[in-house]
């Protein structure tokens, strides 16, 4: 170990528990679930800020320092002279011996958005608080659609079963597959929908995105750019992205299994 | 559809192939393996460059709208007067009508790397070129230690189980699992090992990487800056990370399914 001093408390907790609806056996139940915890970090270097990461709240000194040495910032620990991290401002500062350089371009910032009640956590990327709108369109679901759309995505994703693993976005109406997308990058797959959509000038109202991967805080954000009230996944959302979805008006449809998925916001959409 | 011209021609192929060694039922063979393709796209607005984005080269005209959409840069197609996409060359550019403002600060840079020898898409980030190392640790693996590693790191997941998909990483050497690290982010979970290994010291000499989640040119690029000879994983590489990995030295393990695995690149640290 290294002679630096870091000084902060413990880990935070990389679960959260959040109120859901459970469907499950054709019966819907109000109970309590565990999801994962989701947490942007703001990295400043000598007072510099370099990055904001999204990451599970757990190990966070070795992310730091895993993050600097794999951006080249850093290469032995004994570089840095003090690590201090902050968990509930969501920062690490740290200091380093001799001074060090990295082009500030090259990195993602952050932007603390005060206009949300949510408190800090809710957006951190600038971007995302000027563009993700709160969504208000009345498309009602009943539970049966919510397994067809998803049998109806995994059946085109041929490339998926082939070559193991590509994320797949798919624009819907409630009985039907409009628009399916896939690509490596999860929020890509989401970006090429946003743009046919732009492209083509279809309607939104009425429709539902569903989505092969886990709801993360970014792909919940994209949802509401796009402006569709409803997202359902095979996977469940983060507890970040279930907060947005609470704010932005969107209904988050997750943790899809056999015959049982859970709604974990604005459950006013479900037909029940 | 609106009126501005897009010049591009077709897709490029989402998918590639590869001479493979696969392990299958105790037997080894080189086979084709078809694996998913990943391209690095590089977007100039107005001639001032926006962002790279690693992608699925289908539907990149879509991609760029919605990508633009998605951060706030136009609000509607019309918007743009032409869009014009170099498959060769990996970029796309964009002219609008108007004039458009975006923060540069606010996004990742590309930087091309004339040093290597595949070619534009090897390296597509400044710090990727500069910190990736070639890895000459010799390191065996035998087939069934593939197994158990996988094995020992779902043991370790028990996030995962509860809240629907976590990324895990693990730090192993041939007969043991030494450091398992999670995170919601894929990248993450490798950059809480490299922290670790820089904060502790331990020695990388025979050691493996086993990974929960595709991998990426980007997760293969994290496994050369921390420097390990092999990395293991459930799902197959991409195109990309197969070219990465036998640039760099690194012996690329995926695939693995039941009693059979597929060996990418650098087949020599494989017992066979």
């Amino acid at each position: 170990m290294s002679a630096w001093a870091v000084r902060s408390g413990s880990d935070l907790p990389q679960r959260a528990e959040r109120q859901i609806l459970q469907y499950r056996d054709s019966t819907w139940a109000e109970v309590e679930d565990v999801v994962a915890s989701e947490y942007a970090l703001t990295i400043y270097v000598n007072d510099n800020e370099l990055a904001t990461i999204v990451c599970t709240p757990t190990n966070i000194e070795e992310l730091v320092v895993g993050f600097m040495a794999s951006e080249g910032i850093i290469q032995s620990a004994d570089q840095i002279e003090d690590l201090t991290v902050s968990r509930f401002m969501g920062t690490a500062r740290v200091k380093t011996k001799h001074q060090v350089t990295f082009n500030q371009a090259f990195y993602n910032k952050r932007y603390i958005a005060s206009c949300c009640g949510k408190g800090r956590q809710s957006f951190y990327f600038h971007n995302d608080a000027v563009t993700a709108k709160h969504v208000d369109d009345d498309v009602h679901l009943e539970p049966n659609q919510v397994f067809s759309l998803l049998d109806a995505m995994d059946e085109e994703a041929t490339l998926f079963h082939e070559t193991g693993g590509v994320h797949m976005a798919a624009l819907c109406r409630p009985d039907e597959l409009l628009l399916a997308r896939t690509d490596i990058g999860r929020h890509n797959a989401l970006d090429k929908i946003f743009g046919n959509v732009l492209m083509s000038g279809i309607s939104l109202a009425g429709t539902v995105i569903s989505f092969s991967g886990r709801i993360s805080s970014e792909v919940l954000l994209k949802v509401a750019k796009i402006g569709v009230g409803i997202v359902i996944a095979r996977s469940a959302p983060t507890a970040l992205a279930i907060d947005m979805a609470d704010e932005l008006g969107i209904t988050a449809v997750g943790f899809v299994r056999g015959k049982s998925f859970n709604v974990y916001t604005h459950p006013w959409r479900m037909q029940r």
